[in-house]
């Protein structure tokens, strides 16, 4: 049976696969997100020695969090110090690796001195290549968190919070709030509610304008449940759609559609955009999608996999990523449909499971 | 007139002093606080060359932000590049320092390849420094942020929003909203409720616990304006407080008053953490104030000086600290009183003006 401390075990166990394979005796970990990966711990400092031998693991933190600590990692042997990085990098022995994207320059001096006993090698993305593909309970988090955004933008329309004369960010905060009652920590990322001339612009950040009949209105958010974060776009329609919104949503909605088609392992990211984009691209829209196809998601909103224009990253099984074209005509308006799935190894036709299960039909509100 | 560009020009003159006492000519800064702090940009992507000479001071962002910059540095000639940090090395001159605190190990390697023209120098704390004295602009933002979380307190008391009943993460989520409704961009941190016997724990996280009546309710939080944080204490009692609930409250307002009081340009962080610490040691509850008592606040809600056990931090006029004493009886509850304020070299006793404008009698719910 799956359970947290199996899972960070695990976990652990195919890290050291990577270490032996690289000729490492340990890695000391100090970027929280991959300890949290590794271990299941949430507080704010702590340090990880994952050792090719499981017996010499070690994990460290401050007395703020000597009870937590023992709930969330009861299966490592605990040091306590506040300078957590520099009191494990004291104990580590023989060729130790560092993460090099994450100790600063200053960070670095102090494990050189403090680490006597080992020599320090710099190594980059060995945990988040681990993990780029996710394990059972990570997909059960992920699920929950796209469940969580889902009823919350099912309650805002119900509730009629989308409509002619609120502002941009009088809906964000509502569609927030209705995230955070229905238990998410806290909304994945700054919320976007982008209406009319508005919904053109990418990355819009909510204004105090008003939402008004005839607009299109892209929302773009997701809810963090467990650590894990879901991302999801959708736009409506304030009254009937006029031709050209009809066009570019049926337009959007089926490069999208596409690129969920196209999600089975093996092929890359490159190539997943660019089944999509062909679509956009074969419309005469071409220079109206000017980003990437999606991104890889979990403990941090944007991760590895990247699905863009030339990324080399090979799609397997099990990872979790977005999907999510847009048209954008400036000064008149734009859609974006997102969804954020599992790359599953089966039937075809089945093999990207979409998990953020909101309608992609044009909503007209 | 002080104006935004103003305001920071001055900051990087202050810098280009430093450089020159340091004998570099120039800074590479990466870190986006320390270049929001020196060009008023808010974007997520961007590196700034601050030279000796100012006519080689060089702000570099991408694409995405060409009308944010231009809206929000005017003032420095623009580099439109991916790779900011790289792109503005590759530009650089002479001994040029970097931050060692803020680059990694991996982002120096490529720095180093992309400075062709330049020799690089590892620097720490130096626009830091400068940021922990405040100047006119950032006092009047920090004022701005204790108001929206004076006045998102006074409406959840007015609105009965804190009661026997309600959990504690109904009340923070209340709490908050309130603040942002407010014109707050968030909160300043995750906020503090922290009822009954759980007030004991200094850095409680809201969880479903019910309030009720009888409890000491300890509220930590503060909202973000403009970038700058606020930070406020307040401990209230649903109904009559139990005689242990009056004494350690009058104890710790007390020994607050005594910090605030201490607050004068020239004396250390740790002899400001004295004065207050002796007011509650005196009273036989020294072992149970087991944290500083407090920290500067601005673009971080932690950052220089610290007000702490030993901090030889020298306290100067226009620096913002909180003070924040509390006592913590496990298993019964707790007090803290904290106010945000800012160091003025005013008449005898009026020195450390308190931002926070809530009322610290012990109020009865």
């Amino acid at each position: 049976m799956s359970t947290p401390t199996a899972d960070t075990r695990a976990r652990r166990d195919r890290l050291r696969a990577l270490l032996v394979a690289q000729d490492l005796d340990a890695l000391l970990v100090t970027d929280l997100l991959n300890i949290r990966y590794l271990t299941g711990f949430t507080g704010s400092n702590a340090a990880l020695l994952v050792a090719a031998d499981p017996a010499g693991d070690l994990f460290c933190t401050d007395g703020r969090y000597e009870t937590q600590s023992a709930a969330e990692v009861p299966d490592l042997p605990l040091v306590l110090d506040r300078a957590s990085d520099l009191a494990l990098a004291g104990k580590a022995q023989g060729r130790t690796g560092f993460e090099a994207a994450h100790v600063s320059v200053l960070a670095l001096e102090r494990l050189e001195a403090a680490a006597t006993g080992a020599r320090l090698s710099g190594t980059a993305d060995l945990v988040e290549g681990l993990r780029a593909v996710k394990d059972q309970g990570e997909i059960e988090l992920l699920r929950q968190a796209c469940a969580v955004a889902d009823r919350a933008f099912a309650e805002l329309i119900a509730a009629g919070g989308i409509g002619a004369g609120r502002t941009e960010r009088e809906v964000g905060l509502d569609l927030d709030q209705r995230m955070r009652l229905l238990g998410a920590r806290e909304p994945s990322f700054e919320t976007i509610v982008a209406a009319g001339p508005n919904s053109a612009i990418p990355h819009h950040r909510p204004t105090g304008a008003v939402l008004a009949t005839g607009d299109l209105v892209k929302f773009d958010f997701g809810a963090e449940v467990g650590g894990y974060h879901s991302d999801m776009t959708r736009t409506v329609v304030l009254g009937p759609p006029a031709d050209w919104q009809r066009e570019i949503y049926d337009l959007v909605a089926a490069a999208q559609q596409a690129g969920c088609d196209a999600l089975v392992p093996g092929i890359t990211g490159g190539e997943v955009d660019a089944v999509s984009r062909d679509v956009i691209t074969a419309a005469g829209y071409g220079e109206r999608f000017a980003h990437g196809l999606g991104h890889g998601i979990g403990l941090e909103i944007h991760e590895a996999p990247g699905l863009g224009r030339g990324a080399a990253a090979i799609i397997d099984a099990d990872m979790c990523v977005t999907v999510e074209p847009g048209v954008y005509l400036p000064g008149r308006g734009g859609v974006r449909i997102e969804d954020s799935g599992v790359v599953r190894n089966g039937a075809p036709g089945s093999r990207y499971e979409v998990l953020t299960l909101t309608s992609k039909e044009l909503l007209e509100l």
